[in-house]
């Protein structure tokens, strides 16, 4: 069969993330990144080896790059001439610009949960709906938050239903190195229900879903605290077997050290996880509690990789390479090294 | 009537703020504080110009005292002979060492939380069981984030019933200018159940409790997010209306630009307050929603002068100077100048 | 001798103190405060008993006060009317706005240092050139680090002379209860020299002075190191005395537990003053040291409250009050309870 | 010529980057680790692979590792009889204890800053003092500051001269993911002059050293703001040529987005180094400033990774493995990468 030809449109913190990921899927085939200015990112790149070929929004700027050394490969309307579907992970409301030009070259598109939801065909998550994104030219992801809160909403909902969550997110402000936002002792307060929370229901409409959202003075991963109704009882112990059977969700012990997002963060770190990532969700197996039927738990959320699976998920659908859901995350589990029981 | 003379063991962030609170209420007289050293906030108020007499626990430092031009009331025995209830907000532990002290001198005493519950007669909430204190020797307040969470779920369940509650707390990890503990970007979590609900459960037996607890780097203020199910339903409206009612519960909106915990501080910083001071705990308006029959709210804990209300409620009870619960917290209520509906 | 009238012009983190400051000289008459909508420091100024009178800057706005129960005095026009001087702490760029409007009414102003240097008669500082703002109608205020900063300076430049200083300004990133703006896990650098050094050189044209400014995740006060090249030699205690006798800077003891910007700003919250504040620039007794001829010593900047005093000497230059600079500084101090020595 | 047989003992923050520096030295030969207890460095190890072979201080605890499936190669005395040299790495005061061991086993070991100085033969910099260690059995490095400090002032000292340095180190508090350790809205002073200055000039007797430190809370790098006298007078543009000309010390500009210690932490990461370490410390291009005759510039001090190179230039002193001080660390610069110029 052949690769799949893939475009990852700006290297920033997301689209570095989909561009090592979609390198790493033994049947796509990464033609290139495209972004418009010689940022960090992109030195980065160029120091240590030029790993993807870059294309320039604006050939305008060819000279900057000519200074530096680094190479060009072409302009915008190259790489998508060569590609099938484009990774989008420009900024905000940039992808929606974007989208005339993946038309003009029939590029399909995987946006970020930044754009709008009516520039696409569907609102795309890759286990809770994957049969939707089937053969549609433009997916969008949910945010990192509803990604991750999905996977583990969407496992439990499988084995016993859901009725209704209950979520509060205790959200990191800004990303590692980020100076253009920030908050300094100070827990800042969204009213209630969040976007994440609506967002489940737009994903997951059988399951009722509310709540509140904290911004931390923090950047190694979100924590959200989860009070699910399942339609079933279901015990800790059951609930936690659900999640180490999920390649996409791993659980840690507070006893063995991982006492905080930081904590499953330097881990990967200290693995040699290039930038520390890690993909999985984090459950505490300490952090699981009984309310009567509900059940208390809590994710951590590592907000800068966690959306690259399923955004390769995306790829599978809107190209139809898979039809069949668990085969589609299956292979795109097996190619960034996800699997159960961790 | 005949003013109850009371004592302050420990003038530590709780001990500053029990003096104050003692200080205001009207039917009670500030006898004196004691401490072991000249400590910032021993010489802080003697800047001030001394409002309290300072007794000395270990009278063998009293030169260190003389000095700095700090004039000493006497010891600790001193003290107590003077006193009929002892406040003590001494480190924890230390109050287990004073009982000793209170016993000798026929002297009852209100424990902060710090201590073990072995060591008193009742575990104690102004508003949740003023009865079990009445004519007690040695109560122990609940903690900060107990003391407020208590509040609220007895606001609550005196008008509904309360069946069960999930809370999820966001902790500030230390006070404004300690340097003895501390977190740089890390949100560590801690096991399931807190002990947070595990006190609700000792105070409020009839409720079940759960939680989780998140430690941030903040200073300002926990804030907690709970999930309670009340006997009967609610309405968002009135469940707002059941806070504007309590002295103790203050309402406030975002939209107003109360975003945060910090702002509802500043707004006490900036009202005047001593030391940014608010005795209320605070709830969002726009953080209230309904999860079915369940509902979903946040409140803030400001976490150094929360129990003192309660703590001069202790002594009412323990001194018996009333025997109704209502008319007990009003005149505590009173003298702090805690009104409804602000 | 009749009492000089003043007017705030913003009634935010500056405007509110300025305010205090104001009220509390005995020969100046604060006539009111002016702004624009009703924010939390308006509603905490109401809620804590209207010390001052509130004008409004757009009378179209009134209803909205109305609906809150606050009273407005007037217009802007109304207060400009009846007051000599305005202590302008508008956002940076509207003072500009307001001085067409304090020419109109033939009000003298004082502004803050977010205005351009060429829309005043003299960039001020009250001990380091009090004689150039003698009768002069528009005076600039110099910024919270560089006031602090040139006290110091002066203050030893006129006893020993100071030939040239290198300072690192280790920079609060936001106020209190900022929620637009902060940092996380970041120390930010800005490029030498810092405005602070240049400021200083127009100040003081005599000194060279140069420096690094890094930016900090703190809120509680700015910390400058300093190293200061003296004409004369001088030890680490005549340094030390000469910061004693200064009304406005203030020596602690890390030994007695001053080991922080936050411990003087808790010092001051025990204390009782207002909001926490501290007038006087902190200098840290065991932080002097010496480098051949060089001193290197620190300073604590208590960013919201430093510039009042200058402000309020400023007010007095302006209107002729005094034309002797320590006569007036001296009456500035009085009211404010600035005492050497302490 | 034969390999020198390196151990590594402690495999924390800092032990792991000696065995990944080490591994890389094509004239050394790690020939294992060892460790107390399971840790989660350990388990990452163990996840990625086990690159390196542990050995274990306490066998008794050999079945905590069977039970993770974590092989054991031998004990503390095994991995000491194959081993020339050792990189103690172990918490402050344990390499005092290890220093037994090691003299029984004959094995010479490099210690880093926190142990005693009166402990080892030499207080070791691989620049500065390279010819002290040579052939010494115990040598004892200077600590993450120093070290990075001592790279800039030897490298202008041995161009121009420096007669005397003031130093004012912003130094992060904790290391990423630490929970025992930390400071929240606090900039913590210590006492003048801070250690790293004296230990500076126990290694450069010659140069005189003193410095302020602020202990700020973040994780991702130190900086350190020096006033450097020279001998002879250097301009900026030369003083950016020697540090261009150092291997271990790199070039940022503030314009290209390198705005902080933060940022050069993320670019690494984004490079792909390990952990996101960068051995270098940093100079800003606009951070640079003349007051008289003396230099201001600012040094970012990457404290996990720094130590490395020259504790491996320690191993070649040590070991006598070369004798010119620029071939050694010409040896260690070139097995890790550091190449002057970028």
């Amino acid at each position: 069969m052949e690769k799949v030809k893939v475009g990852v449109c700006g290297y920033g913190a997301v689209g570095q993330r989909l561009a090592d990921g979609a390198a790493r899927q033994g049947d796509m085939e990464l033609v290139g990144i495209v972004d418009v200015a010689p940022t960090l990112a992109v030195r980065a790149l160029h120091e240590s080896g030029m790993a993807y070929d870059l294309y320039l929004v604006d050939m305008s700027r060819k000279p900057e790059f000519d200074a530096l050394g680094i190479p060009i490969a072409g302009s915008f309307d190259d790489l998508l001439e060569q590609v099938d579907v484009a990774l989008d992970a420009t900024p905000a409301g940039i992808g929606a610009k974007n989208k005339v030009m993946y038309e003009k070259h029939s590029v399909k598109a995987i946006f970020q949960a930044g754009e709008k939801n009516d520039i696409v065909d569907v609102f795309f998550h890759g286990y809770a709906n994957y049969e939707k994104g089937i053969g549609q030219s433009f997916l969008k992801l949910t945010s990192c938050n509803t990604t991750g809160l999905i996977r583990a909403v969407d496992a439990l909902d499988r084995e016993v239903g859901v009725e209704k969550v209950v979520i509060t997110i205790i959200r990191r402000v800004a990303d590692p190195g980020d100076t253009h936002r920030g908050l300094v002792d100070v827990l800042m307060v969204d009213p209630v229900p969040n976007h994440q929370a609506e967002d489940l229901m737009l994903i997951m409409p059988h399951v009722h879903a509310t709540g509140l959202l904290v911004h931390t003075p923090v950047t190694h991963g979100h924590i959200i605290s989860l009070v699910a109704t399942p339609k079933k009882s279901i015990s800790k112990i059951a609930f936690l077997d659900i999640c180490r059977a999920h390649p996409r969700i791993r659980v840690f012990r507070i006893a063995d050290g991982f006492n905080s997002n930081t904590s499953l963060w330097k881990y990967a770190r200290d693995r040699g996880n290039k930038r520390g990532d890690m993909y999985e969700i984090g459950v505490w197996e300490e952090c699981v509690g009984m309310s009567g039927k509900d059940i208390l738990f809590a994710i951590n959320i590592p907000q800068e990789p966690v959306t690259t699976p399923e955004s390769l998920d995306g790829v599978r659908a809107a190209m139809e390479m898979q039809t069949d859901r668990l085969e589609a995350v299956g292979q795109t589990n097996k190619y960034l090294g996800l699997v159960p029981g961790r």
